[in-house]
């Protein structure tokens, strides 16, 4: 971190993953990242992130979504309190972590004859981890007078900081998005606090599209400076993977280009094909040009890339002073001036 | 390539480099790529990449540059008119690429002393690579009846692509910006064909800014198969230095963020520092909040990160229902409405 305490920042960029990834992952892979790290008031930047996460998800209008929401010492306090060792929490974790995949009893199953746990204990945890609902509903029922995890130091911590979160967001107005959820454990090691995942909840399955959390001990890790920090990842794979499903169910076709005009050259003439096609570039109209005597070529090419307009010059229309423009859909040419064919077509783009 | 035979791309990301970089120059850099790889009509892509080349730097706005030309073949052309034995043409061309920082006396030294060339060869070099200047004019020069490079196979390869490329880029309106240099060589070996280098012709030392050429034999290499391609490289971080320079000149502070409003708590409230700048940010206002009771660390934050407004928020404005709108750099504080101080604040903006 290079003697900087305290930052803000977003990033687009390819990561990488060490792991053997399951379908649909990859070890390279685009990521868009928000963190932030320094020393502020409690909650102050798990709200920003939060929110900044939900804005994410409506402005790329895929369709509805839910961020799953969990405690890390919450995690930790039920554990404690349903009488798993402390060296057990992870491996235990790691088990839970699994609940959106399979069912409770295959869980249990593995956390008795795996993980060493007693019946009774896998069974304690099977009670709170069905628990999962609106956040200040799910936080009130866990606050309330009995419950043993106000009897429990590191869940009351929690506790405590999830009551500011969730208040904070609800002013937000983004609350409605966030599902407290006590089955949510995350597999990586270096959470410490509030932990998230959201879920896409449209047809394609993809599983989380973002997920992220406080790891104030990291930077300390590598650094020997602690700094708290606290950050989410969306993965952008995922995100067009839902994107292209939404434009096939539209039954769009997804085009590699913009261009507008292909501007078809009947012959080899690079000079001819540089002065129209600069033409429309000034004009700001996204053109291509090609070089080839065959007409068929060219409108092959056009319709191949769903390039919606040609213009058509060869010998002839150089003679005549004009030049073709060929509205492929329609399948339609019609013949106009060469010193006016951008101002026409840009006529014709517009009012199509 | 992973079969395919044609394509063109561009590219924004991290690159790396091997060798010990100069000053001014990383290991690992941004820079903008842009490549044309497939079978194409003579110059077809070599007259896209350089036009697209113009079009980035005239729209980038720093200042006036050049894009100095030459040709691979033609400089095999010329070292073979000038008696250079062809296992030599790598290690003179290496020596020749120097030019722009060195004088031809320096040059020349070094091509008979270390290169072993004889001095009649390589003060026929120097004749030759002092010619540069407007492409067609230097083009003609070396064309017209009696030049030694009408003799040479190579060379004459060269001339006629270079006839081809001037005239589609005279077309496009962009020769101007090509100077046709003699002494460009380029230290990559990879080139075959046409090579140029930008050179920005403003008041920050920074040499090339972008660079590129042909390269028809590169992806063979490693894929098997041969591709030609041409493509053209911009170095980010050259062009940040200029814009930077060009804002210091004008004496404008380049501020890390866009905030407009800092929403100041008085206190530690994140409940109301979350409801307060949801709501600028739902307006689409630039608006981050802090949380502290000492008025003069906000004021110190705003003045430091160059956000212009301030929105203070303590306990009495709360009772009054009202807001304070501080303009940071007229040092002026009015009171607005709770309920409308958006509106308020945006009208401020908007007549600012």
């Amino acid at each position: 971190m290079n003697n900087i305490s305290a930052l803000k920042r977003y990033q687009i960029a390819k990561v990488y993953r060490r792991d053997n990834p399951s379908k649909g992952r990859y070890r390279e892979f685009y990521q868009c990242d928000f963190d932030i790290a320094g020393q502020y008031e409690p909650m102050e930047p798990d709200f920003e992130v939060i929110k900044v996460l939900t804005e994410l998800l409506d402005r790329l209008d895929i369709g509805t979504y839910e961020i799953k929401l969990n405690h890390r010492k919450l995690l930790d306090g039920m554990l404690e309190i349903c009488g798993v060792p402390p060296e057990k929490f992870r491996t235990v974790c790691s088990s839970i972590d699994k609940l959106d995949k399979q069912t409770f009893e295959q869980i249990k199953k593995e956390l008795v004859e795996e993980k060493g746990l007693a019946i009774e204990t896998a069974e304690k945890i099977g009670t709170f981890v069905e628990k999962r609902g609106p956040p200040l509903e799910i936080l009130s029922e866990l606050k309330k007078e009995g419950s043993q995890f106000m009897e429990n130091s590191g869940s009351v911590v929690a506790l405590n900081e999830l009551d500011i979160l969730f208040k904070a967001l609800e002013k937000s107005k983004c609350l409605d998005k966030v599902v407290f959820d006590l089955s949510l454990a995350r597999g990586l090691d270096y959470y410490t606090g509030v932990i998230y995942e959201a879920v896409f909840k449209g047809a394609t399955q993809v599983g989380s599209i973002a997920a992220g959390g406080r790891y104030d001990n990291l930077v300390g890790m590598f650094s020997g400076k602690q700094v708290p920090a606290v950050g989410v990842s969306l993965g952008i794979e995922r995100v067009f993977t839902i994107m292209e499903q939404l434009e096939k169910d539209r039954n769009q076709v997804i085009r590699a280009t913009e261009t507008q005009v292909l501007v078809a050259i009947l012959g080899k003439d690079l000079t001819l094909a540089a002065e129209l096609v600069s033409e429309l570039w000034k004009a700001k109209i996204n053109a291509e040009f090609k070089l080839t005597k065959r007409v068929m070529n060219h409108i092959t090419y056009a319709k191949q890339s769903g390039i919606p307009w040609m213009v058509l010059v060869g010998e002839s229309e150089l003679e005549k002073g004009i030049v073709k423009l060929k509205n492929i859909e329609a399948n339609q040419e019609e013949e106009v001036p060469r010193k006016t064919f951008v101002e026409e077509l840009q006529r014709r783009i517009n009012s199509a």
